[in-house]
């Protein structure tokens, strides 16, 4: 019996969307569904039963931030991701790709992917953009795998798809990805086709060494990671590629600028086995989340909620707003009054701009919880509209309100 | 109807110490009870609930910090302290004498009391001593009240003691606190009968100015504030002089030495009615707690636990431990292993240890948490173990091995 199982319950018409339903060994995942990042084993500035209150139903790690610290074996030793956290829900790893690539490549300007690294201070900047004073080439590839130094002490590390599954191993996630060459949106087109075949074996050899442990891989499932950057025929390929092999699920991987996106995950959802999760990776804009339902993402994961919220930037049904604007100060309302989270049950836009400009944590904490809450709930509606056979009324009026 | 009533409910025997039942509008305090520090209407890195859960029964915050952000006119317009933080239990706020002074006048060296700022930055450095670069001179006094300088910005501001009343009311505490002058331990005796006597006269128009409010004071208290630095004569004039004013309980203000502080606030606690409610302020050493209680006091309130939390020292039975030592890293064991904590169930010293060298906020949540509980906890079994007749044997035993 495999770890991982995906059942499909109602299709969006004429269209790749569906709502379903996917197992893992600790807990089913309603989907479509937003996945919480807790890059280094928490949810940054949540206790687990906070991110459970919000509606979250799986948390999403990442493998490069946690193989440096604390370490696979601490992980191992601690009784892998879950119990370290104290998080009883589903979990997810990443497979340390993207951010060995996005700490050793420079990132274009202009794409809508938002890096999906915890650490604000080294890989983006504040607007979500890449932080070019980092963009030192720290990554050298070959054939067999990445040599990169650590963007903490400078030391050189090495990942290989081998590698990459025998961290996730210890590292013991529900779902794993598979080890995948993530390239800059502006690579020329002979750079992505030699990169994403690569990824291609990278993934047949990430899937061998997943079945080569008998034990993991019964209890964990592995997805592999599409690529092809912006070309149509590549992304196809890709997809029609990895379709081939037995993979649990598929990841959607890469940069997409805003205009292309609905359409390219559709092509890659077109070729994909249907019955199997697709993850879209790092992508977490309110309109990226509908277009990537629309066509046949089952699941997202993005840092934005919890960074915006640590930064007071918050979301509304009217669009995203920021706690720091001289208009709250003495606001004695919700951040959003048609939320329901605790944030906006129990507090003022006034007191948590007090919160902020006294710099205490629970400033970030409660922006954190309201954010997550927003777009979780955003997703659930997205799921229930799929059932109700109103996806696109309820996508219309809320992109009509939201980007006014 | 006053709005505080006590009921003594034990005594240990020969000794001034008392179990009993603090009633405030917004419900009852078993007392000796350990008071949570809310410096800014917010428990630092914890939500309501955590405090709540945790087991505290009160928070108090402080009338300086708050005047000055986010002001008295956001506290009324949002609904009173409880309100605004979002905690539905009882609240005290003091009288904004503590910072006036703190930021005005060099402390001594060597005094058990530890500032009761929530300013880590400003007003005491990491040993809870008062960190002598901010010491200059801040505040001048005269009979009718005192100026000084903000912290934050430097602009000058006055308190009288009707206007800390003023600002008390407009925060709208439970429990408030005459508005005193806090001397320097080492500053001269003339000097010290010369500040408490005017704290006296303070205490007379404290009282007259909450009492010429019939809406606060019809549901607000007011604790006087013993002084009288090291002095067993001036403690003993002070308090004398005070239980004859009309107040629903005593704060005892100012510093001890190590050595004095059990027996000095027995020379208060002696001659304050015995009926009334007695708050040592700014105390939370577990030994120092042990002392106050055995001699008359029923609360304590003190920055300590969280302050600590955030830096990461945590109690254990078997005295303070700091979560940096390297020992740590790999200890797949709870903070104590004796304690009931959200923390110490759910999590390890490891993982801990792992979030602090992450920065991240869950690490100072965590660790406050257990704090706090250590603290709330060790009061608790205080109050049953003085309704069993075993105080002294507690206290024994818990001196040997947490100071060992």
């Amino acid at each position: 019996m495999k770890p991982i199982s995906f059942k499909i319950e109602k299709k969006i018409p004429d269209a790749l969307g569906r709502a379903g339903i996917l197992h893992t060994p600790h807990g089913e995942i309603k989907t479509p569904a937003f996945v919480t990042v807790g890059t280094k084993a928490t949810v940054k500035a949540l206790t687990p039963e906070q991110v459970k209150d919000l509606g979250a139903q799986v948390v999403l790690a990442n493998t490069y931030h946690l193989y440096l610290e604390p370490g696979e074996d601490f992980m191992r030793t601690g009784g892998g991701l879950g119990k370290v956290m104290n998080w009883s829900g589903p979990t997810m790893t990443d497979s340390g790709g993207f951010q060995v690539f996005s700490l050793g490549a420079a990132f274009g300007v202009g794409v809508t992917k938002i890096a999906k690294s915890g650490d604000d201070e080294v890989v983006i900047d504040e607007r979500g953009e890449p932080d070019e004073s980092v963009h030192e080439k720290l990554a050298s590839i070959d054939e067999d795998g990445v040599t990169f130094k650590s963007y903490k002490d400078g030391s050189t590390h090495r990942f290989t798809p081998e590698r990459s599954m025998e961290i996730q191993h210890n590292i013991g996630a529900d779902i794993m990805f598979a080890f995948d060459e993530c390239t800059a949106p502006n690579a020329p087109r002979e750079y992505q086709i030699e990169a994403m075949n690569r990824t291609h074996r990278w993934a047949k050899r990430s899937l061998d060494a997943h079945h080569s442990n008998k034990e993991a891989s019964s209890k964990q499932g592995l997805f592999g990671v599409v690529q092809g950057g912006r070309h149509r025929d590549l992304r196809e390929e890709s997809a029609r590629t990895l379709a081939e092999m037995d993979f649990d699920g598929y990841g959607i991987g890469g940069s997409f600028t805003k205009e292309d996106m609905g359409a390219a995950v559709g092509w890659v959802a077109a070729r994909l086995p249907q019955d199997k999760p697709r993850h879209l990776l790092g992508i977490g804009e309110p309109g990226d989340i509908f277009e990537g339902v629309e066509n046949g993402m089952d699941t997202f994961d993005c840092v934005a909620p919890t960074r915006m919220g640590r930064n007071g930037a918050f979301y509304t049904t009217d669009g995203r707003k920021n706690i720091w604007n001289a208009q709250f100060v003495r606001d004695f309302t919700p951040l959003d009054p048609e939320c329901d989270c605790y944030a906006c049950k129990n507090y003022t836009r006034a007191y948590i701009a007090h919160l902020f400009r006294s710099t205490e944590m629970l400033a970030g904490t409660l922006v954190s919880i309201h954010n997550l809450r927003f777009l979780v709930r955003l997703v659930d509606q997205m799921r229930e509209s799929i059932f109700d056979g109103t996806f696109r009324e309820l996508k219309e009026t809320f992109m009509k309100r939201y980007y006014k």
